[in-house]
């Protein structure tokens, strides 16, 4: 019975692992046109990942979610990740995104304007993505979290302290990320505040590269 | 302008590229499925390529089409191979392909039924694919060849002397050539024969690796 | 206790993991460097994998093989197949495997000159190839199988059915496997029969690129 | 002569792009190695390239290099980049190099402790790397950088104001660029401080699957 219920397991995930690797290489496409007329492309780099069973299973419990229910209940089973050089990018992503006819946005979360109490700070879309199976189209849920570079680096190490302290942390480790969040969030702006500088020398840069070839 | 009309043959193959490799990710998709529930898979592996500018320019001089017409009258720009184990498999490829909702099959040509006079079988279908582009949705065109191991070996093989001689094959070369053709044909007919088996035993194994796990 | 043991099992298939995926991409540097040149590579494709916990152990019980003696005595734990069009490019691979600095033959089994009584035909070398590991490196033996083809195309359907038979197959499907065997060969005839006319059209290609670009 | 110039720099450049990609591998395989016994990776992302021709003349140009020195001269016609959470990580990367027999290096360069007065701070190696070619081994260079992820980040922008003002920064971006500078510093700083806690937290986090699964 265990073994069916693993059989099973993997073909409840296969659907948003297919849909995750196929969102992976359009997204990387997005960057590339930008590249190919040299332009500044508002996507650095894309990650992917399906939640495991275990982790799956963690989540409906502690939220109370029925196990028939998780296709419809739990957001984040396909998630994809995009990191971004500057603040401005994540919105041009998210305008990207809005636009494309391969997939629907359901619900939209700005952590940016609105961060979090502990610091963390992310453009988060929940989409509709059809896939096509031998079966015929399934349709499944997949979370967007749009971020810079910096954000990514604070959130994924309180991610790790988290797992630890399950969000208790004591004082003097409180203050060290509330001042980490401080020093990325300073980060994000001292680069935004160069931002046009750089857009200028992208088009300057890509001007240079044609005289030489 | 030589500079300039290089940059427009990027942007003009860029969303050709895009399609290939969507296509090429969706289609290990279906493999994948098959794997899954360890039922034999019709698609054995797949390649995918766009035409260089310098072949498509040869095509359209050939064929007398003007280069303000390529996109509406070269098919091949786009072009993915699907390799299969038998000549079975290849008609259970065109169902799956058939009942896709993210795709449109335009064009059916089928060489196995009805062999080119060279030896060549295949089974060719035109496809329209929708890639989405910063500047909107775009639809293009891709050739999707069909074939089994043997037939993409004699065709291989058929193309790279077709080169040297125009189709203009000296009587000892096209003797050879017929003879591999009917080698190729025999190896697809014994393998055929035997399919059934290997039906059975692939369901077989199937479930002695469950009993091994 | 038995998580332990997965765990082991992870860190004991880990360095020939990474030995797989190294060769690979090794090899498939040897066929790049061919096309470089507009030669004929000897190498059409490679694939590579490692055997599972459940299919080492199977194999350790046939053959009486100690579980302290698995990286002894199992020379196919890690495994490489490369696929050649022609048969003459089988002994081409061999010559430049053995011209290499970063591995060692330590065994040479011919089933090309000296086929197996199933009709199984292939060139078998067992290397050792060092890998690079935190704790220092670490030697570790690689079955490498090159065929054609058509040797393969065979090899993967016997295969399949032995696991069914066992080896023991009725009269039918036997006389079967055998004319598929004949066939395969037959093509490999055809095909080497035809190589020289390949040679020279591969080269006279190169040409012609040369020309057009 | 132009063709056969460019067909020239394709075989120059092609020993380079093999080195580039099997390190990439190989570094690849320090990363997944950690990740096997749920410890802290200090490798977080690795990316590579090999220079342009037109980029390897415009550096002899500036230099002084002869045509005929490119090889012995230019250090870095292949590029690794290696990003690490931590600045502490970076020099265990270092060790783990030094550990290595697949290559070895011949320069350290610490842009950290002494780091530039522009702001740029990394680890840079100089490695000679043996690849295996058709004709026989060839040593090649490569260099090296490791870095933070912030100092990546600013490295990144530094890099691409260059190629505008070649140095020769107003002091109104000159100032932004050093406050940038002194943001990603800081993070890094921060960072260092949780380290610690993060390398505890870890452990604990692998525990925690452990007990999960």
């Amino acid at each position: 019975m265990e073994n069916n219920l693993i059989t099973n397991w993997d073909s409840f995930l296969a659907p948003y692992e297919q849909a995750v690797e196929e969102l992976k290489i359009k997204l990387k496409g997005i960057r590339k046109q930008y590249r190919e007329v040299n332009s500044h492309a508002p996507i650095e780099f894309i990650t992917g990942r399906i939640k495991t069973k275990e982790s799956i299973l963690e989540k409906a419990e502690i939220r109370g979610i029925a196990l028939d229910r998780l296709e419809e209940d739990i957001e984040d089973i396909a998630g994809i990740r995009i990191m971004c050089q500057f603040v401005e990018d994540i919105h041009e992503v998210v305008r990207l995104l809005r636009a494309r006819n391969d997939l629907h946005i359901i619900i939209e979360r700005d952590y940016i304007t609105h961060k979090k109490e502990s610091g963390y700070r992310s453009y988060h879309l929940v989409i509709e993505y059809p896939v096509q199976r031998i079966g015929g189209e399934k349709i499944v849920m997949c979370e967007v979290q749009i971020r810079t570079l910096a954000m990514n680096f604070w959130a994924t190490i309180e991610h790790t302290l988290n797992y630890k302290y399950q969000g208790e942390y004591p004082q003097v480790l409180h203050d060290r990320l509330i001042r980490a969040a401080e020093a990325a969030f300073l980060l994000d702006t001292e680069m935004s505040e160069i931002r046009e500088e750089i857009m200028e020398a992208n088009y300057f840069f890509s001007d240079k590269k044609k005289n030489v070839n």
